[in-house]
Parts: structure tokens; sequence; C-alpha cells
């Protein structure tokens, strides 16, 4: 049985995902998000693309049978499951600069971006090359008429779970999200389970 | 007077912007997109961000008011004018992929992506660093419930424009689209001006 290990509240880490293994990232406890990159492992300037994505899928809200694609196109992951059904591919890591601009209330913090940049960094890949990242849980509706849209807290409840298969050599950027409004104000931890 | 430049049908080129100046993106015959790009001057790894603009912005449909934020979170150019008031964010330039994925009944072309990455190349921006550009005019309504969305010719009509004031010193790649659906099946020239 494979295990499962605990990303912490407000962290963040990055590890392998041969091709054709399989990645779940589950919501313990409900109601939080984990921001996922993919980053080819062969050349690291190919990476995770939601423009590509967005565009080949037409839909902004991915689920099971939706393919993630590169920069150059080619698929990186296949979500093969997922029990929420709604997940957020428009918008940046949370950084230091998204609190000081969308939560001036707040201590600041170096939100997923950060600790992407810091789990990321001994791979080569540096903190301008990351992308919008595939938001897990994220709940952001947007209103089709104005285009406004707003962060609320995630469908997802305890236990509920997205899976990925990898269709190249990954490198995979993960966290335990940061930032106050995606996680319905608290901040709970992130599990996540590889299989082969 | 200032100079009005052309950009031919399926081009794009690529020019420098010093901050303070206006630029101004003209759709001469109507229903014609162009993909526009920035990158700073002072260190090309920071450039335009979708994920960061929509972020800030709360809302995906973009027009006079709102800025253009980079990877970095500043401020590249701000909207200043605008008459049409429906430009995309989401999807990245078309590319010879695009066209192979999405348009299988149509001759292959290298598209925006292959456009802008040769006049930018001089600039040193790598291929691989094309990032979501901000698509003037491109009409893409969102179904707010489903998440679907659909390319539509641009609303915009011959003689309409928007114009950008630069925040930084900036390189602006700028193209006339390459894509059928997002042309309204027909491919135009695109005029710019630059204004102190």
């Amino acid at each position: 049985m494979s295990q499962t290990h605990e990303i912490s509240p407000r962290s963040g880490v990055a590890f392998l995902l041969d091709a054709g293994q399989e990645l779940t990232v589950i919501d313990p406890r409900g109601g939080q998000v984990a921001d996922l990159l993919a980053i080819s492992r062969s050349d690291i300037r190919e990476k995770i693309s939601s423009g590509r994505t967005l565009d080949y899928a037409e839909k902004i809200y991915l689920t099971t049978g939706n393919k993630l694609y590169s920069n150059r196109s080619n698929v990186m992951l296949e979500i093969v499951a997922d029990t929420v059904g709604r997940h957020d591919f428009l918008l940046t890591p949370c950084s230091e600069a998204t609190f000081r601009l969308c939560y001036d209330n707040e201590p600041p913090h170096q939100g997923c971006h950060g600790n992407l940049a810091y789990a990321l960094a001994p791979f080569g890949v540096a903190d301008d090359d990351i992308p919008v990242a595939f938001n897990c849980f994220m709940n952001v509706p947007v209103d089709g008429v104005t285009g406004g849209f707003s962060v609320q807290p995630p469908l997802s409840k305890a236990g509920d779970s997205i899976r990925f298969r990898a269709e190249m050599d990954l490198i995979i950027g993960l966290t335990a999200c940061s930032a106050p409004a995606s996680n319905g104000g608290s901040f709970k931890p992130i599990h996540y389970r590889i299989e082969n």
C-alpha cells in the first residue's frame, strides 16, 4: 500500500513523479486548497500552462478526463478521478505581493509562491519561472456576464480528492495554500499519495 | 502627429515602449484580434502575467482603468482608453500546436506564438518564455455555470481601439492574430501608434 504524505498548513513540497505513476491529492479536513505545478524532468523550461490547457479544453473548470498541457503543448498530466469537480486554473499562487495587495489587514506571508520557489529551487526552477498553478479544490466562480469573480471557500469535504496520471517524467510542486479567502479563513494540511 | 504602423495579416512585431508613453492598438477593419506581450526592458525575466493581473482585478474581462501586472506583481501597463470592452486574457497565443490540435482541417501556421517568438528573439526572449498574452479584441464568452467557453468573432468595429500607458520601460510584442475562429474567419491587419 502506498504511503500518504502530509503537507503542513501554509507550506509546500516538491517531488518526482514518473510517467505512468498516479498522484492523488487529498483534502483531509475539507475546505483546503493545494496549488499544483508540473515541470518536465528532461527540460525544466517545459512546464504546465494554463493558457494552453484551457484553450484545448474549451472550459475553465477542469475535471476527470481533462488533460493538463505544457507550454510546448504536450500532455503532462491527465485528471483520472475527481470527487469535487471544482478547481481553479486562472490565478497565480498567492505570494508576498498577494498579501500586500489583497490582504493588507493580514500579517504578510510568502504564500504558495514563496513555498513553491523554495521547494523547487533544488531542481533549478527559478522564482520568476513559476507559472499559474493548477489550484486543486480552489473555488473561483466567474460571472459570465460581467467577467467578475470572487474567491469562495472550496467545495471539498473531508477526504475529498483529485487524482492525476503523469504522462511524462515530472517534477511536481504542491502546497497547502496560505491565502485566507481561498481556504475559508483557516489553514489546514494537504495529503498526497503516489501510486505506480 | 505620431505615426501609425501597420502589422500585416498573420504576422507580428516587437518594439520598445518607454515608461510614460502610450500605445494605441487599432483594429482598422473590425473583427481582428491582436495579441500583446509586455516584457521588462531592465530584466527580461519580468513579464506580463495573466494570473497576477486577473487575481488583482478580480475579473476576467479587463478594460479602462485596469492594470496589467508582471510575474513580479509590478504594474507594466494600464488600460487608459477602450472603445470595445471585450478582450481575452485566458488563452495563450495560437501556435503550430493550436492548428494541429484545434484546426486539423486548416493548413498549419506558426501562429501568433511563432510570430512573437521570431519578433522577440533579438531581445533575448526564448520561445518557451512566451506567456499568456493580453489578447486585444479577442471575444471569449465564458459560461459561468459550466465553465465552458467558445472563441467568438471580436466585437470590435472598424477603427475601434484600446490604449495602454506604460508604467515601466518595456519590450512589446504585438500581432495581427492568425487563428481562424478568433478573427471571424478572415485575417486582417492591425494598426498601432505610440505617443509620448
